[in-house]
């Protein structure tokens, strides 16, 4: 990271950089999440899109398509693609997680139902799909669709594999691809495409949304043990209260002997959780090195994301994609 | 209807002229099912797949398409992408209207869980999305994107709708067309398409799959009033316990005086329903010719489901549609 740029945070130079696009992304948004029968979908939707989310993943897309030489003004369709599944995703997710706030905020499935947060995330990822139809351009379709479907996969294994002590640190990166990485890397690549990238660029852009997804997700997982939870607005522990099977933890049931293995599994498997649980909890992950362990595998993501960039042109964006590898991994470092 | 054809059924009569291609759709599903990494994805889905729903919308597809004269091989895929949309829809409204059966059998959601009923639902609309992008036509796209944006809109409308009297005709067909309609018109309309059809024999297809879907729905309707539960399946009363203001009850509001309004804002809209009140709704429905009514509307959608047919060119299978059509309404008729 540049000096003179350690002051302010790579996403807000990305977005300083994409304004004018930007702009017409949030443009697009409301106006592709009006109804005209059905005012609960508006309702709905901008409860979640005004409650200021980073909008990371459209400014992949943007950033991607301007790196490459894009001047064309479908790059904000893909771009609104992008945002409309990942905001259809939350809206889903709430409701399998039961949760009760997102981003601050009660969720919507807590303010209005579960049902509307289903139905209007199935109308969001039905926009979505008739946003990406309109570039006409087959391989967009291809790699978003994929995208989509990878990233259902994932949250089914999430699923199941959450409280399975037998999860092991391949299936946690299967999961962490669907959930997290399928639409970084799909929002870089599809910008490579629509500006008519060579090759070798957009597998490049592909590795580096893939890196940099599992990097975010790591650092997510790892914050949430050792996190500040006034900087990171997450309570440490939410993940073992919920008995979710993150990488912190997979690591230490690989090390676990007999006794340690019987606390996981009461804990995670059975669920039976007791005063005290959480700080035995993070114990045994000191013990056994699993949070340094975590943390290295973040960096090593984002550096895999730096070295992708290797292939793309020499470009403002470039550095400010390369930065933003680096921030994603600044708070744990 | 043909005398000769009188003893068989038309949806019958369709599946054996269509038997080569079904097996392909069936193949197809099957195959297209499956993950990798989340097996919990195909016991979800072969638990509805397989249940024996009778695959309406992918044979109208095939047979719009065979009618136009298509003679490739991505009918298949569009047949297969209809059916994915439409098990992904009842996985979905399982969960958001709490059912417990769905086709005979207890629905996903309880026999998992509503989480897996969400994910698996929109792993299938992901999949669904996929199977459309590989025949290339960007119509195609667009008239099935079109849809699936249509069919999630109709859902969060009924949403609202289902339980406010003020609730009137326009209203519901809007809700019909979007839960019922939209998926039979696209179905039949992409037939046409793939098959490179005249322009008039497109809209007549879609006017055919539109009417034909309304129809469909205000049978669905007037048979929870009046039906036999040994013959449809269906517990009469279910809408009216369920708060669900369907036709039937939308023509007795209009013609209610204060007390009946009365009634019937105390049930559907508040939903305080009493020993005997089905008995009373059942008696205002009569009072008012409410069932009488709505039965003539699915007749006259019948007919103008068949009168579209007449812009298609001769052929066993256009007679086969015809009779379908007034299959659907013989139920009631």
């Amino acid at each position: 990271m540049n000096l003179d740029q350690a002051s302010t945070k790579p996403h807000e130079l990305l977005a300083a950089h994409l304004d004018a696009k930007m702009k017409a992304v949030d443009t697009l948004i409301h106006d592709r999440m009006m109804s005209k029968h059905a005012p609960r979908i508006p309702e709905v939707t901008a409860h979640l899109v005004d409650a200021g989310g980073k909008r990371l993943r459209p400014m992949l897309t943007l950033a991607a398509a301007e790196l490459c030489g894009y001047t064309g003004a479908y790059d904000v369709h893909l771009a609104g693609t992008v945002e409309f599944i990942h905001t259809a995703t939350l809206l889903h997710d709430d409701v399998v997680d039961e949760s009760a706030q997102r981003r601050g905020r009660p969720t919507a499935n807590l303010l209005w139902d579960n049902k509307s947060s289903v139905l209007v995330g199935d109308y969001l990822f039905s926009r979505a799909f008739q946003l990406m139809v309109e570039p006409g351009s087959l391989r967009v379709l291809d790699i978003l669709s994929n995208a989509a479907a990878t990233i259902a996969e994932g949250e089914v294994l999430q699923l199941t594999a959450a409280q399975d002590l037998r999860t092991d640190e391949s299936i946690y990166l299967q999961v962490v691809r669907g959930k997290t990485a399928a639409l970084f890397s799909a929002a870089t690549e599809v910008g490579g495409v629509i500006a008519g990238a060579h090759e070798a660029e957009i597998n490049a852009l592909h590795a580096y949304g893939d890196a940099l997804g599992i990097a975010f997700q790591i650092v997510d997982d790892l914050l949430d043990y050792q996190g500040d939870s006034k900087a990171t607005g997450k309570n440490v522990g939410d993940d073992f209260r919920e008995r979710k099977l993150t990488l912190p933890v997979i690591k230490a049931v690989a090390k676990a002997n007999e006794e340690e293995r019987a606390f996981w599994s009461r804990t995670i498997e059975k669920g039976r959780q007791e005063d005290g649980d959480l700080e035995h909890a993070l114990a045994l992950l000191h013990k056994h090195n699993a949070l340094d362990a975590t943390r290295r595998d973040a960096l090593d993501w984002a550096e895999k994301a730096k070295q992708a960039m290797a292939e793309l042109p020499d470009h403002p964006l470039r550095e400010l994609l390369i930065d933003l590898a680096d921030y994603v991994v600044a708070r744990i470092n």
